[in-house]
């Protein structure tokens, strides 16, 4: 069966966005510049690079190889609204999914197809009944939590989550959002897996016992 | 110069003790068991079976080294009264700190000599007070801020600490007490010095930039 995985940036004090993270105001507790600490290793990648349209160059070792099996692994994307509504503004046209995206939402909305492969389905009947698509949708290849924190949270409480994978970045953020708060007890378990260590984030792989 | 070092070992979630850990109550939210998690790499450990009387065996790899010479490099610890308070009544008659340790409190008494070379020195003139006594202390071996949260987030914000060393175990906490938290802005810088990945931690080593 399909793999349900979280691939994920997180800060040293645990949080995967600063506080006030939004383009409007750029400068609230230097966001940028953390939100830059924290996503310097994957800009870093000539994978990533070369979909960014960022020109030649970058890393090509493991952790190159790491951030295309991730994209190249995904079937299907489940993600919050907070997170799409962030999105929607700032993706390119051709959004960077290429694959059928499950937005939880209390919002009723058609699909919104976009140009590459991305459609984002709106879903109002839960987080299993979205993961229930998203399988389907993804056939052999496997299903990503994409965020945000409450979404990931969700499915931690669900059982469900195969794979936990953090790039864990040496920077304070000091305030935003946590990643691993709302866990219920008992929480669930894992195992370390793999450890693959870059110079600007060290990349920890778990596995579900 | 001698260095000043955290070497601790905290849960996925960020916590380094779980909520209600006390000798009193071992069924509190099971914190007995996320304990026993927390530690299950250092119990393995061939020098610290040896140093608890444990018996033979124990693994000899990497993991152990570091154990071994976090213990030897240490010329002095500096600790929190609470931190003091749960040592004092659980620690054997010959404590386990070889060496000086500064207890940071407000309250008065005099020097505690232990069998085998601690001797708890109760100071009241705060942080860098401790740590100039410490650093005189320890000749050219190296300082330890053994804990709490709240004493390495102190000297976390006055910017001493060299070396910040993480046994990171995948086990969640979900309550208790969080390590990085109360970091002042902006917060102190560290890199990525080496990762040595072990069964049940990974072990992160960071040093000031």
């Amino acid at each position: 069966m399909n793999k349900v995985f979280v691939n994920i940036a997180l800060s040293l004090d645990g949080y995967l966005a600063p506080e006030g993270m939004t383009m409007a105001d750029p400068g609230h507790k230097n966001w940028d510049e953390k939100w830059g600490a924290l996503m310097a290793w994957l800009l870093n990648q000539q994978y990533m690079r070369e979909k960014l349209k960022f020109g030649p160059g970058g890393e090509t070792g493991p952790v190159n190889d790491m951030v295309r099996h991730t994209f190249e692994r995904t079937g299907a994307n489940i993600m919050g609204k907070r997170m799409f509504d962030q999105g929607e503004v700032s993706w390119p046209e051709e959004a960077p999914f290429h694959s059928p995206v499950y937005v939880l939402t209390h919002e009723k909305r058609d699909p919104w197809v976009r140009p590459g492969g991305t459609t984002f389905y709106f879903i109002n009947e839960g987080p299993e009944r979205a993961l229930a698509l998203a399988r389907e949708a993804a056939g052999n290849r496997d299903i990503r939590i994409s965020g945000g924190a409450d979404v990931i949270q969700q499915y931690l409480n669900l059982g469900v989550v195969d794979e936990l994978e953090v790039a864990l970045a040496p920077v304070f953020f000091g305030s935003g959002r946590q990643l691993f708060e709302n866990l219920n007890e008992p929480a669930p378990q894992f195992s370390i897996d793999t450890v693959l260590d870059g110079a600007d984030a060290t990349h920890l792989r778990y596995v579900r016992l």
